[in-house]
């Protein structure tokens, strides 16, 4: 089925079912020049925004549809997340190319309204278009936030503890797998793969944290370890010192790693993608924080160093040496 | 200078200029994980988005950078007049193709801007990327409106008045004179093409009229009269007849269709991007509608037609005969 056989409206008709999930502050949905809703009083509104073009960001034979669009819905929630709040409403725009079929595009929304009902996130419209030569895919993201609980990257303070929601560097050796055609012989590549290619926002564990108290500054790591917390570093003028031997590794990675020859501590310092969160916390809250994080997911935030006022990012070596961390992460033009 | 020397967050720090021009609600705009902000107490919010993508909606050598700009903005804060709101924050995410020169995207960014700070809208973030082959432009505007205020297609009545806030066609026949190649060699030519090119939105005359009271439905006319207008009939299950000989033409159309052997009534019923609202008036309000929008903006509200119970769109024609009108807009796939 191709989509000059149902046009630009009967295509609207298609996507419209599953994208209304909670219709209590919703006054309109997909169907009029914008979506109408109300947010909540006393909250602030978090606006968030991807834009995820063909041949740059994925390519249509390295994933599958559905994960296509999870995985764009994924990087938006974790960007609420990574501000501390609540992902609410989803605005969702694409451009198709002609030859784009639509049993494709049904799985694209598939995984996307996958994940937003997940997350009780409404897709409430956008914008439906062509494209000559490659998909694109842009999401806006909605979310809610008591004021006081915003965790900003410029919040950062020296002493602060530094920690990690999950593994870093999955993500990474997962893509080298697919690009470099690695034949996924053992259920331990396959994971590492799911990791690149499905990875899971932080969303409930982003605002357990951010309504605990102590947590002052969040990025999500999307470029790298070394690059966001280098987002946070710049933004809040202080410095940091990671310890290498505290880099949570998982145990896929290293036998990745080992199996392939690569070093799993740079997978994690410069691997994007993986979304997990990286906070800092006030040391006189360090031990709480972590005590009811674990008590409440059953898994643990893990340690990775500390925040400081040197204004450089430095790594204590397994040897004890002090290093300087570059950031090494993704910018989409140099 | 290329994008490739100054990197993706040079080139964030270089478009922050500008962007911010109303701070009072703003809690942070660009350079975290998400914008956070607040909305009015007691309105509602209102959120549209449009992706343009070069080569489907625009040629990058028929229109300036500056004018590209202007016209995305533009098409967004339409979408929120078309509902009867304010425009408040707005979004940007942009693809760039390596060939793309800064001044280009400088003067792009300007035009967004000139638009932005003259309907007091910020720029609060966005995303910037690269692409293959195409630039990709993608706004999403966030509004605001009193909830008993908003203008939805579905609100038409039988009996309502049908009015539009200015003329028909010329943004379709300047498109025409540029696709054409046709000389501007008179002044009227080059305000038709100033038509295509730069449309204005009604942003302050939409909050007027949402604000006024007997104002049913409206919408902006993007796709062309008869299908956005058709829009209106579907969602509110009505029909409607207009007058051919009321459809406001300007005399610079009038002159064109003279000069080149067309149809002004064509160009007013199927051509899009005029950007003009569409709004349908309880009849007992609508001589005071039509006075107080004159007496405040000094220009006319046209009326069209009515809205009936037929569920079919009809003209009658300066001969007297009732012809059914197709609606023969823009469908992005068919």
């Amino acid at each position: 089925l191709k989509l000059k056989e149902i046009g630009e409206f009967g295509w609207i008709d298609r996507i419209r079912g599953g994208c209304l999930i909670r219709e209590d502050t919703i006054l309109k949905g997909i169907g009029d020049d914008a979506a109408v809703f109300f947010t909540r009083p006393d909250m602030a509104t978090l606006v968030t925004t991807d834009l995820l073009v063909e041949r740059v960001h994925f390519l249509k034979n390295a994933t599958s549809a559905f994960n296509l669009g999870y995985k764009a819905m994924a990087m938006n929630l974790s960007d609420i997340a990574a501000m501390g709040g609540e992902p609410r409403e989803a605005f969702v725009s694409i451009g198709i190319p002609q030859d784009c079929s639509i049993e494709f595009l049904d799985e694209l929304y598939e995984g996307m309204k996958h994940l937003a009902a997940e997350h009780r996130v409404n897709i409430l419209g956008g914008d439906t278009t062509g494209s000559k030569t490659d998909l694109i895919l842009n999401i806006t993201v909605v979310g809610t936030i008591p004021p006081s609980e915003v965790l900003y990257r410029h919040a950062a303070q020296p002493g602060d503890a530094i920690l990690s929601t999950g593994f870093l560097g999955n993500s990474r050796a997962g893509l080298h797998i697919i690009l470099e055609g690695i034949p996924i012989d053992a259920p331990f590549l396959q994971e590492l793969v799911d990791a690149h290619l499905k990875p899971r926002p932080y969303v409930l564990e982003a605002r357990f944290l951010a309504s605990l108290g102590g947590v002052h500054a969040a990025i999500d790591v999307s470029d790298g370890l070394s690059s966001d917390l280098g987002h946070i570093l710049k933004s809040s003028g202080v410095g940091a010192q990671l310890v290498a031997q505290k880099i949570p590794v998982s145990e896929n990675l290293k036998r990745f790693c080992a199996r392939f020859s690569r070093d799993p501590l740079e997978y994690a310092l410069s691997g994007g993608e993986d979304y997990t969160l990286l906070i800092t916390v006030s040391p006189d809250r360090e031990k709480t924080v972590r005590k009811a994080y674990e008590k409440t997911f059953e898994t643990p935030l893990f340690p990775i160093g500390w925040i400081n006022d040197s204004q450089k990012l430095e790594m204590v070596s397994p040897s004890g040496a002090l290093n300087k961390v570059t950031a090494s992460g993704w910018d989409h033009f140099k």
